[in-house]
């Protein structure tokens, strides 16, 4: 199925991107040649030189597999990247959109017609298609459905009721179930009839009449064992069951803890669904992890990499503003002692060092914390202990670098109450960072919030705003 | 192998974390309790429920899973952990410290002495040990060395000779190997003479007498095909070989890209050297999203969550220095006008709105850039359009929240100028953030730096400092 070369295969990928840029690029240069020169002579000739550059193209493309099509897509400006589309083998489509992004799923199905999208969608397996029903239009997916086989309408319109972050939605239906009182004989024999085992196949699951997972046969089991053995002892009762309604990341965490290669899906009566496999759990992790780095840098979602001006625009604004207002905040703080500044100029200049630790050190409590909780390893008992150990950390942090700064202070300015107080609010501003940088994932976590979306923002707002109040307050109070 | 309920196995989890945290707190009182009354009588009643407390923990702990013993260790305080890590069967030793994060490992192999160590590391495959090995005390691993049968001390040598980023350091050595020439049926008879297949074997290496991969034969095509078939007949040789220098986040890649469960490792010549399985692959991508989340908010490495506080500190501190060379900077750049600020202490309250805004909209731009490298996605084709995207949208949003600002500036100060000072910088801050967004990773990458580490400090170094000199520079030239 997969063609894949002898040699190192990602320096081959990278090698596969830039001959496919050379090959649009010689593409793309002859046909500006041919729009100058409108001879029509020259025009054949050189239409035919174009004729061989796409052939090469698709050449090259149809070599590929639809992982890397989809990787080559990614890496191409818009313009580019739909010419090449249109040179993809049409039985290639639905793999390679189920492979981009979101972001460069939509600009590829855009470009494409309803009988396309009916034709790349009826490619795929039920759960497949409905990874991608949430970019196709409504009258597609109306076509796919009708288009199906009962017993599939069923999956799909199942796979598709699923919230996106549920077992279901990373669930398949490719099981090969078997009875426990036959032998094993039996079984090969039943599975040499077959063509092929669906991808990942670890494990033969073993169901009674009414489909209810009695156990389950491993194949490397199956392998080892005397064949004229029954299933039922050679089977194993030790199994992760998940539900469709389980959260996704729960059931991620248990494919890495328990090494997994696939794992069944039941229903609350213990009838067998489908079955999760390690590469879904992969693609979630990896888009998981992805979104967090993203959603950390104020991104909503991923975005394409070339995607239009305003499209970008859209996808960035809303962590612009709740900056914008958190520094709005911080800016009135200061105006409350813009007499104190007028006074003593250097505040202003000094004022951004303790605000901008302050901000730096709560983000490595937070980051902390979050990760904690992500795994569920903060209890109410250890949340003082964790406060104790932040505030002990800041202890510390703020007496080295708070003396760091009322030196520096002291060199510039001469001045050695200026130096105390930046120490002093230094030390300040650090212990409301660590307190401040423990207690807001915990109660985001409280509220029911997820503490990775929102705590960053928050703890520096409370960082800046509250270390230019603690060092201009104590300015004011010390020095004027 | 592994000992797994019927029901939802995450929340069995979490309440196996709260039964041993209950099960301890008892024992713990229980203790504290037989210290304050020291009749004898009493003691030895207490010491008996103390014993029965410490058996039911241990009965407990006998049930789980070692990935699941080292998830509880890694949530519990450091003196409660050593509690239940001497409780922790002896032969689980190995398991549960190759399943426990760096940090939490080194508070678990202090606690152990030398012959301990020996007898965890014992229980290990050569793979796992050379794991261990850089946590482990020199004569320790001398001691295993010594102890292990000759060609798993090539192995373990070989195994500790890969770099920790390389696909030596994920590979294992537990591939099962046939030859071509013999028939499906004599493979079947060879793998059920064995006691058990190793995990994750999805398929069999073919290789001649001198080792030389020639294909490989996946479970599945053994399954379905005709036992009288020969193995040439049935093998692909369309595979994907890894060497052991091969970068191990693109060897990752590979495993994504082509949904595999296994891959072979070869050397230069073609000869088998052992395979990577996925589990090992899932944990490198886990474990690296997780040190790419740590290092952006400055933690140099994973930290214990109940580090002592002086170890914390010592993991924090370079980020935070480096920081406050910034801020130092920044600090400066303000120096250059307190004149104007003095004139218009206004300038004071408005610059860091600025300056963070700046820091937002660049560190969106490095996040995008960052991880387009990583994939391998820029080429210095399209660096140009990116630059061009990024300047387009610091342009729009520039526009947008310079307008804001600018208003919300004259709202409060009732001078017109002023806020248009404040629109022009907002502007022109975020097309120097959009510009050097672009510029600091590639130029990092192309000094053979990693982009991820160091790009979001020197774009908020830059928006800081840049954005105050742009501020205050336009107000002192239009205002002053």
């Amino acid at each position: 199925m997969t063609k894949i070369d002898n040699h190192n295969n990602n320096e081959d990928l990278q090698t596969q991107l830039q001959r496919v840029i050379y090959l649009l690029r010689k593409y793309k240069l002859v046909e500006g040649f041919v729009n100058l020169q409108e001879t029509p002579n020259q025009e054949i000739a050189e239409s035919s030189i174009q004729k061989q550059n796409l052939a090469e193209l698709k050449h090259l493309l149809d070599t590929l597999h639809p992982a890397d099509i989809a990787y080559i897509l990614e890496a191409l400006p818009i313009e580019e990247r739909l010419i090449i589309w249109n040179l993809v083998k049409t039985e290639y489509d639905g793999d390679v959109l189920l492979e981009t992004s979101d972001a460069v799923r939509e600009s590829l199905i855009t470009d494409m017609n309803s009988e396309e999208l009916v034709a790349a969608a009826e490619q795929l397996d039920a759960d497949e298609i409905a990874d991608l029903a949430p970019d196709l239009p409504r009258a597609v997916i109306d076509d796919v459905f009708r288009s199906l086989p009962i017993a599939e309408r069923e999956q799909l319109r199942a796979a598709m009721s699923y919230m996106e972050d549920a077992v279901g939605a990373l669930m398949d239906f490719d099981v090969i179930t078997i009875r426990e009182n036959v032998k094993l004989e039996v079984v090969l024999r039943y599975l040499r009839r077959l063509d092929e085992l669906p991808d990942h196949t670890d494990q033969l699951f073993v169901v009674d009449r009414n489909e209810h997972l009695k156990g389950v046969l491993l194949v490397s089991r199956l392998l080892v064992s005397d064949p004229d053995l029954e299933v039922t002892q050679v089977m194993t009762k030790e199994m992760v069951k998940l539900h469709p309604d389980d959260n996704a990341e729960q059931a991620a965490h248990a494919f890495e803890r328990y090494d997994l290669v696939s794992a069944s899906v039941v229903d609350s009566d213990g009838k067998l669904l489908g079955r999760v496999t390690v590469n879904t759990v992969i693609d979630f992790i990896r888009e998981k992890a992805e979104n967090e780095a993203l959603n950390l840098a104020g991104l909503s979602e991923e975005e394409d990499l070339f995607a239009p001006v305003l499209k970008s625009v859209k996808n960035r604004w809303v962590w612009l503003a709740v900056n914008l207002v958190t520094a709005f905040i911080a800016s009135r703080v200061i105006g409350i002692f813009e007499d104190s500044i007028e006074k003593l100029v250097a505040l202003a200049a000094l004022m951004p060092i303790i605000a901008g630790i302050g901000g730096n050190s709560g983000n490595q409590t937070i980051t902390m914390i979050v990760r904690a909780l992500a795994l569920g390893q903060v209890s109410t008992n250890s949340a003082w202990k964790l406060i104790a150990k932040e505030m002990g950390v800041s202890a510390v942090n703020g007496l080295i670098w708070g003396i760091v700064v009322g030196i520096f202070t002291y060199a510039i300015y001469q001045n050695a109450s200026l130096g105390l107080v930046m120490t002093m609010a230094m030390i300040l501003n650090l212990l409301l960072a660590a307190l401040l940088g423990v207690l807001i994932p915990l109660t985001l976590r409280k509220f029911g919030r997820d503490p990775a979306l929102g705590s960053s923002v928050m703890i520096t707002a409370v960082t800046d705003s509250g270390g230019f109040f603690i060092f201009l307050g104590l300015a004011t109070i010390i020095l004027l």
